[in-house]
This record gives structure tokens, sequence and C-alpha cells, in this order.
């Protein structure tokens, strides 16, 4: 076992709440989980022996797994998976990031995107790992309930998407978020957290700005995915 | 020098662009600058220099400050502030957290609120520095451009606010945040990352709810106070 690596075919769900939510939503990925000697012996413990025996998955009892892939404290189980990318569902709205650079950033738009039951996610690279353990974290386990696709180019997505609306969030644009009618399918389009979207996606579909006060110069990034996220899908009956 | 402690009277703007901000918008505050060696000699090394004459600001060139408080790269620049505390404006709408436990959380909210708008941040105790070094970063300096106010109690916060109708988030209410009407001066009430507001908040004011799929179990601190930010400010002319 070695450091995670973006090459290799499996990553890691860091702690039991993490592993949990691999084994219930994406269960036939899970390839084995691994146990530490302090793990506590009592409820958590019994449903997750159980779950993996129900399951099939190997369960690992030993402690090297967590000197090398936890840097956290109280990390006491990790369940080892494939990593999955499924082609997007093209009659379904989609999230779609353009160069993502922060793990942390990319999964807590994941966990906004379930949130607003949008299930399908495309990245174009380049672009920070969908499966980094940094990422699995951040989303809280979304990662885990999302059709993830990764794309060479913006056009290379267009080409897969299915015939639908893409408006690309940019402070260049005109229309504004409180105005903006959603068209179903969507696809929510953001740039990269330093350099947004550049001029020629002005052309691109309906552009649209979030309105802020010259008080700041931006929103952060899964700040502006989230209240985009929000608005397209507040007539959804959660 | 020592690394920094929340009883100390002073905090650190890390980095350049956080010591402009610093300059700009609470120059008051600002006790000292600190210029690491290896800071390069061009336009901003200039515009810092005059900035800080205009403004009778002490610059300190050593290296030993950056080996204490700062454990990133590329930090070639400090500004050592006081910190500030301000009684909020009875007459604007607030933002108010109770018990917000996570400085980097708390810096985003800080830019969120400056970005639509709200200037006057409160914080009920116990609770993450504001002025917490990671807080000031995560901010982006939006905390130069609020009014930051802590209270021991919610109820030592309601006794100081001024009339107003408090609208606190809760997955607990009923009312959807798409459907709420915010009347000014309102105060924007979010609970700890962990644990949210409980129920006897559900008899202070309109308790409002953002509803998203049970995909997952709640949205990030600082992206239900973002979305909040927006519906409550949208129709203001940014």
């Amino acid at each position: 076992m070695k450091r995670y690596k973006r090459e290799d075919p499996v990553s890691y769900a860091l702690g039991i709440t993490l592993t949990f939510e691999l084994l219930k939503f994406a269960p036939e990925t899970a390839r084995r989980v691994y146990i530490h000697s302090l793990m506590e012996h009592g409820e958590s413990y019994d449903k997750l022996m159980s779950l993996c025996k129900d399951l099939k998955i190997e369960t690992v009892f030993s402690d090297k797994p967590f000197n090398i892939l936890s840097q956290k404290e109280n990390c006491y189980v990790i369940g080892e998976f494939d990593k999955k990318f499924t082609p997007l569902d093209k009659n379904a709205s989609h999230i779609v990031l353009n160069n993502p650079s922060n793990a942390g950033n990319l999964g807590t738009i994941m966990r906004s995107a379930a949130g607003f039951g949008i299930t399908d996610l495309a990245i174009i690279r380049p672009a920070v790992d969908p499966y980094d353990p940094k990422t699995v974290r951040a989303s809280m386990g979304a990662v885990f309930r999302l059709n993830v696709s990764e794309y060479d180019s913006f056009d290379s997505y267009v080409q897969n998407a299915g015939s639908r609306e893409i408006y690309p969030f940019m402070l260049q644009a005109s229309k504004k978020l409180k105005d903006t009618d959603f068209k179903k399918p969507f696809s929510l389009l953001f740039g990269n957290e330093a350099t947004g979207l550049d001029d020629s996606f002005l052309n691109v579909g309906t552009s649209v700005i979030i309105p802020h006060s010259d008080r700041i110069d931006s929103l952060n990034l899964p700040i502006a995915a989230s209240i985009a996220l929000y608005e397209a899908t507040k007539n959804t009956d959660f």
C-alpha cells in the first residue's frame, strides 16, 4: 500500500461516516474496508461488520493503511473503492466545472449539487481530481451519489451532453441571476477559482451574473455555484 | 514576537494582498508592516512603501515574524493590526452567527456578507476567533470592511440589536426561503456547523428553511448563509 496518487484505479473514504456513505450509495465500487486497532467495538462497529458481510466486502484489520493515508486523528475506518466515471444523463440538468483547481471547493460543490437534486457533474480538464480523498471528504459522501464525468475540453463536453441550454456564470455577463428563467434540461457552467470564464464564453448559451457589491472582488466559487444551484432548482419540491 | 493567540490585542494579515486590504479599508487599525528579505522590489513593493509612508505606518524589515506567523510559502508581507470590535448599526440588517466553530467558514461568510452589502456581523460566544489569521485570510480582507461584534448570549445580542425582524435558519422550520419576505432591517441567524439551532429558536421571529433533497444531511454552513444573504438582498441594486 502506497500514498494515494491520481493515476491509481482506487481511492479512499477516510472515516467511518464516509465509509458508510460508500457502502450505502456505491456498494458496487467498494473493494475492502480497513479497520484500525483503536476502533471501538460497539453499535457502529457491529453495523459496519454486518454491512460488509452482507455486501461480501473484505475487512482488513491493520493500522498500516492509516499511517499512509490519513493525517487525521480519530480516523479508524477507511473504505477503499474503485473510482467510477459515468456518462452523464443527456436528459438531466448538469453542473459543469471548467478547470476547478481546489479539492475542498470541488467536494463542497458536489455536496450542494446533490442537495439541490442535480446529480450529473461534468469536469473539464485540467482539473483537480474528483476522487482525491480530500475531495471525497469535502463532499461528505455526495460523490457516491453523483454521476461524475471528465472531458478534455468544453467542446467535447458539449458534443456529449445532449440538447440543452447552457448558462455560463461570469462577471462579464449582463443577465442577472434573479431575472434568469432556467429551461430544463440546463447546464450551469463555472470557471476556475482564480480566472473564471474567459470572454469567449459570452457566446455560449445565456451568460449570467450574480451581482455583488464592490466591497469584494468576487464570490468564492462553491458559494457562487451553490447560489446558482439554489436559484435554478428553487421550484423543485424537495 | 510570539505565535498568534486569541487574547492578543493584535492580529495579522498574512500576504501582500490582505495587507493592502488592511491599509485601504482599516488603516486606523494598522500598526506596522513586516517585509521579508525575499520580497521582490517592483511595482507592488513601491506601492506598499508609499502607502505606508503616507499613512505613517512603520515598516519592519525582518524574516523572523514570517517564521513564527506564516506556514505558507510566498508570504513576504505581513500587516499587524489592532483588533477592532464595533457596536452594530441598529438601523442596518445583520448577519448573526450562534457559536460558529470553524475559522475558514467564518471568513467565507464575512466575504459573502460584504458581497451582498450586509456590513454588520454579530457573533454569539463560544465561537471561533473572528480575527484569527485563518479567518482573516478566508475573508479575503472582508473582515476589514465589516462591523464585527461579539456577545455572550443570544439574549444579549437581542437587547443591543435595536428593533428588527429575526430570521433563524433551521431544518425544523416550515417557512421556505423562496416564500420568505424579508422586512428590513433584518437579522439572518445561523447555528453551529454541527448542531445548528435548537428548537427553542422556533419561537424567535420567523424561522426559515432552505429545502434540500434527502441525498445530503445538510448544506455546508457558509453555503446556507450565503444563499440566505443572496435571497434576502436580491432586490438591492449592486
